[in-house]
């Protein structure tokens, strides 16, 4: 047996998201599906974070374990070669030791989230960004945003389907930054709550609009109540871009 | 009368290009079919560049007379709620003078050309780039390209089906920078011959392989010929970035 790393990149509209589902079709299962065709095993492929449906990877990084004999050039053009019917790429392909596991050894994850802030509609960019077509003031939502940085209950931020055991994580970095029409917002953290970038967003977008002020984003946070915070900004503005791990490991 | 100068995005994918023509839809019918929507009024919708099948546009503009009294704001908004259906939007209109005419006034047009250079296909980003798998420098490609700067004759980049009196231009920018994967190409002039620049970045991929010098890339365009320069690199990698005018004009 040998245990793969892959990179992958995919758009997330036409998905249910990464984890496999009764109700649609999952990236987990076409790639699952691409390595069965590839070397006729039914590996599980797992993945380092459980995009939702219509979120997108540029970065998303999975492993699994093949008794198949072959090299890291051929698993991804071979893998590629079974995608081709889905934006589903594999970017990198790596053989690595038994005790990587690409959620469990992750000790960063790295977000992008896209606002379109213009009076006029996405054409190009239509199910890649939140178009917003209110002005926002992105240096305001950048102020606000430094609250949410360091190590926090994010209970406020945190979905109630969340499975995760513990509602404190540290978040390393929260940047809003404007470029022309768009307005991207950059979250790094070793991990997250199920939804905490796109409830922080949401509530960013408050911060932006003039409706909270920086003020109302510490309140949110404190009251460790996802009452107390803003709506769940939606999935396709939001980018899983890299997944980080221990050079040893990876 | 009012003549209005319309600054327009679209999505060239599911278009036959700009321009009307009997086997298929065309941004221009549906900007006209907008039009008449809003104003019952059937107005010629007069781009400045004639974008090719496929081809994208950030900044097209047009112009065309409206009998209907309205404001520049009322204009945008009813344009875009006709338009809805469709991946082309209003970003701007604005009343101007009579002499305005959006392709003969025009003084300067940007073009780019984006080149995905990676090893697996796009993703989110197929059908707005052209993905060449081969590795391309583009340091080479960028010094290559500065021997067409200036005003040349460029019958060799040109189209058979164009309609230029002359094929003398003088092309003020042709820059190419690397971004990661993504190679951008930036060109701008007064005016281009159909297919330029398609074909000068044709060529420039014969560079960035390695198959030409610059010295070719010379060779080609001294040789006033189209069969002496490389082929027309394809449309989806294409966009029409803006399009300049005397200030007094608009």
């Amino acid at each position: 047996m040998t245990r793969w790393k892959l990179t992958l990149e995919y758009d997330g509209a036409p998905f249910v998201g990464w984890q496999r589902q009764d109700n649609g079709l999952s990236v987990q299962e076409v790639v699952e599906t691409a390595v069965q065709g590839f070397s006729g095993e039914t590996a599980t492929v797992h993945g380092a974070g459980r995009t939702d449906a219509g979120v997108h990877a540029l970065g998303q990084v999975a492993h699994l374990d093949l008794a198949k004999h072959t090299t890291a050039d051929t698993l991804r053009l071979a893998l590629n070669d079974h995608l081709k019917a889905w934006p589903v790429v594999v970017l990198a392909a790596e053989a690595v030791g038994d005790d990587f596991h690409a959620r469990f050894s992750a000790i960063l994850r790295r977000y992008r989230y896209r606002i379109l802030n213009r009076a006029s509609a996405p054409t190009l960019d239509k199910g890649r960004v939140w178009w917003l077509p209110v002005a926002l003031d992105a240096e305001a939502m950048h102020r606000a945003a430094q609250s949410l940085v360091g190590r926090h209950d994010f209970s406020s931020f945190r979905a109630a389907e969340c499975q995760a055991a513990s509602p404190v994580k540290t978040l390393d970095r929260l940047e809003v930054r404007r470029a022309g029409d768009e307005i991207e917002i950059a979250a790094a953290a070793r991990s997250f709550l199920h939804h905490q970038v796109r409830n922080m967003v949401g509530s960013l977008g408050l911060v932006g609009r003039g409706k909270w002020r920086a003020a109302d984003l510490e309140r949110a946070l404190a009251a460790r109540d996802r009452r107390a915070a803003g709506p769940t900004a939606p999935p396709q503005g939001l980018y899983l871009v890299e997944v980080g791990y221990e050079s040893a490991l990876a």
